[in-house]
């Protein structure tokens, strides 16, 4: 049997990674990684893979191999390992956030969670598993290489080319150019996130600088806001700290775990050991010698920086002196909530500082020229893009026929592609699909649900109750009508009144059979209702008439 | 009396401009400007100052000035002018737009308009009114210097410095300097959205020079999508597409809407008197003979370029080989729904070019250096910067204490200024709100009704209808229970009958007593059904029970 790869997520959107590598003997997977939803999405915790479609594959899947620690890379774990009890393996910082998220779920008993190297290589059902190691936002990153009868494959996972990493392992350049020229790569599926980006991303240790240079001139107390996976970064702003004689706050929940689970792995250390500051001892410190360091750069309306700029936050508020520094991206449909928590900061007093006026961030993807490098160094016969949405993949494609690749395609999600002697080719597609989770329910809330929602979001509703005499026809009850969402309580008394007017002439209109059958009476209420308010309010709620016969 | 200056919206903000100049004598407001509501303002249309609190100046309101034609300053006059009966004053291209505006509220016939020159002087009850030119992305611009008792009054509406502007006016430079050496500004109001950027902005000439290459070397059509109200850029089209021998079709009712008022009111010129092509003679002509003129560049859902593309429109459907030019800003907000388009776009096999990636967008606003030289030339005593966020604000007062101005100081909504004897102090604040327009109603939507609508889009809502004896307190009806946005219909029969189980228990459990008062078993019957959906789906619907009793 050919080798059949499958995209489940990840391939024409941002976020939801995962890829089925299955040879008919063996089957394994590439990260199982969650989306955060967008604002179509009402009501939704997040989006995982429908892993629905492995049942078929179930007896012979060996294992989800992970890249690294990201949530749009392990953050469906959980819910794969529901179904499927197989091993996972990952470095141990990718399996140490991984087990704060099975924690949540009383999964971290049961899971078999398997420690590789970052240089490791293990046998995998059918597979020759080989991991390297990359450079990206988060530490202990890594890319795969997988051999089966069918060829030889590299998946980069998330990566960038730094050449001086903050930990000293550098993405493995000479490993990948060195499997070339011993070994002919069937495919190679790469990391497309920021393929719009002309040149090299900067080095993790340009930011660790600007913070130096920040924590040095800085008047005041700097706030610095960033993910808490960002453990390099944590680094630098702990060792940048140090340096200036500050000492460093944690907040927010995650912040303060991800820092213990890093300390406890050694991917990170303490310059001093008394850098660490409790934050209720803030305070006490002269402004100059504080540093806080939070979560809450998306401008999440409840997070700790959002209180502090508010003056809400329990130990910290931003006043005249301080600096605060967004040391992340600005991810799109977050830019309204970035926008108001920074025009708080400044309302506040506080300098900002932020990635599109300052260089307090760096990307952990690789640019054109390093997806460049990545080709040259691989020299594939097949590429497929991978992670991103379908500009993303199609640029990409497009760079890699420019530079000469033979077979260059763009895959979406459910694509199955077969590899069987080295040449490529396409056999249907797989009906893969999204689940929404929100609260403990996994795709059982669907479109049909968020379509009620958003109707219900934007015209609000009208309930009318109305009880009728089986016999006579005549009214015992109501109408009774209560609305939601589409007029204020003061002032709508006269529209509410009309309501009630119009459901009574509509009964009166209607002959005596109609109304004793009480589906075309709340049918001719609810044309009534809409056409009512249509006329008054221009509004189109969701009307729901009950009409009873007792 | 001083003077009193109110901005009335605009300044903590962006969009809604309107601001209140008042002696005491007369009173006069520049601009009354909509803004488009954010994410959380959930089925509103826009959002419009509160007009009411000119009630008390409305004997004395002597008229409305505005600075030019775009919705954030003139789309909220019509709600002005349904309250005070006042005349406009504007220029050709401006009034000509605001008429679109008031043909929708059958206020065109009742209105005053008042056409005025670019650099024309005139008397405005006690006020001296004169304007100046300015450049901005759209035609036909204004500032004004207002002289009153109390002092000469610099409004710069919205504006750039473009040294070789499409229409040959450049912003009034050489008039606002020699102001400044013949009579003593008292304060400049100044426009500060793009204070963040650096230097100058481009010249709207860039783009019609980027259009024409494009226009040149594309392979086949190519479809601009911009706003329709940039007058200057759909000639910068026309022009170059004369120029590379193709004739242009528009799509989008306010794209032939704006550019027949603009040819009639001299604003624009054909090149060529065949330019102009039928969208629906588009097909017949060689792909290289076409561009394709359109609105939707916010990636607005029905617009004609997502139908483009989603090969739903009904004359052009986006094929390979087709260029489609977004040519204009990513407005923050709408960055999701731009992306969306974008890879529908590019999954149609179209080339795509945007403002992130190519020279096909400029800004209408003057970058820092152009801020600073309007300082610098208009020499105010004091400075205050108008329209933008909180941030904006800050740094462009900040930037004018730079540059050494006597006074500079950040003004929000409703802040009252006062000048007397050329001294400015603040006199408190008046209490401006602003009304939600949702349909016909204005300010009757207001947080609580968005909240219920928040509510239910997040979570949904389930209904119980239960009616009961009045005697016996049996259970006569029911009960019925309904839900919108919870659950899908299918697989939620169980959910829906274990409710219907809670509701009866509740009211088994309920006293015989409690059975005969409609509101203590409602409380109940929320309650118990608040936990039942908790615990089973970890879900908070908004319940509404009804209990009849009969």
């Amino acid at each position: 049997m050919p080798l059949r790869v499958v995209p489940l997520g990840g391939l024409g959107e941002i976020g939801m990674n995962s890829m089925l590598f299955d040879d008919g003997e063996s089957a394994l997977l590439i990260d199982a990684g969650l989306m955060f939803p967008d604002d179509t999405m009402l009501g939704v915790d997040f989006v995982i893979p429908d892993f629905g479609v492995l049942r078929e594959a179930a007896a012979r899947l060996a294992g989800l191999l992970l890249t690294h620690g990201h949530e749009d890379h392990i953050g469906a774990a959980a819910y794969l390992l529901k179904e499927y009890d197989i091993p996972v393996y990952g470095t141990p910082l990718t399996l140490g956030l991984l087990r704060h998220r099975l924690e949540e779920y009383d999964l971290d008993g049961a899971a078999r969670l398997v420690t590789i190297e970052r240089a490791g290589r293990f046998r995998l059902g059918s597979f020759d598993v080989e991991a390297f190691p990359v450079c990206h936002s988060i530490p202990d990153g890594v890319g795969y290489i997988l051999r089966c009868g069918d060829g030889v494959f590299v998946h980069t996972g998330d990566f960038k080319i730094d050449p001086r990493p903050p930990d000293g392992v550098p993405t493995a350049v000479t490993r990948l150019a060195r499997l070339a020229s011993e070994e002919k790569v069937t495919a190679l599926f790469s990391d497309s996130t920021n393929v719009e980006r002309e040149g090299y991303s900067l080095p993790e240790a340009f930011v660790g600088e600007a913070l130096s240079e920040i924590f040095e001139g800085a008047p005041g107390r700097v706030i610095v806001a960033m993910f808490s996976s960002n453990i390099h970064r944590i680094q630098g702003v702990l060792s940048a700290a140090a340096r200036h004689g500050r000492r460093v706050a944690l907040c927010g929940r995650s912040m303060v775990r991800n820092v213990a689970t890093a300390l406890s792995l050694g991917c990170m250390r303490l310059p001093r050991p008394d850098i660490l500051l409790p934050v209720e001892e803030a305070e006490a410190l002269p402004d100059r010698k504080v540093v806080v360091l939070t979560t809450g750069s998306q401008g999440e309306p409840r997070s700790a920086l959002t209180l502090m700029a508010l003056g809400e936050h329990k130990h910290i508020r931003v006043r005249e002196g301080d600096t605060a520094v967004l040391s992340s991206k600005f991810i799109p449909g977050n830019e309204r909530a970035i926008a108001s928590v920074i025009n708080h900061l400044f309302l506040a007093g506080a300098e900002v500082l932020h990635e599109k006026i300052s260089e307090v961030h760096v990307s952990g993807h690789a640019s054109r020229e390093e997806l460049k490098i990545m080709i040259g160094m691989v020299k594939p016969d097949h590429f497929i893009p991978v992670h991103g949405d379908p500009r993303f993949l199609i640029r990409h494609r497009n760079l890699a026929r420019e530079m000469g690749v033979p077979h260059a395609e763009v895959a979406l999600n459910g694509d199955i592609l077969e590899f069987a002697d080295g040449k490529m080719s396409r056999a249907g597609k797989l009906a893969v699909g999204r689940f929404f989770v929100d609260g403990k329910g996994v795709g059982d809330v669907e479109s049909f649900v968020l379509k009620d929602r958003y109707q219900l979001s934007q015209v609000g509703m009208v309930m009318v109750v109305l009880a009728l005499s089986s016999t006579t026809g005549e009214i015992l009850y109501g109408p009774d009508i209560v609305t939601r969402g589409v007029l204020t309580e003061n002032g709508s008394e006269a529209s509410i009144e009309g309501a009630r007017e119009i459901v009574v002439r509509t009964w009166e209109d209607s002959g005596v059979e109609a109304r004793k059958d009480p589906a075309e009476i709340q049918t001719d209420i609810r044309r009534a209702l809409r056409r009512y308010f249509n006329k008054r309010l221009e509004r189109k709620p969701v009307i729901l008439p009950v009409v009873l016969e007792l």
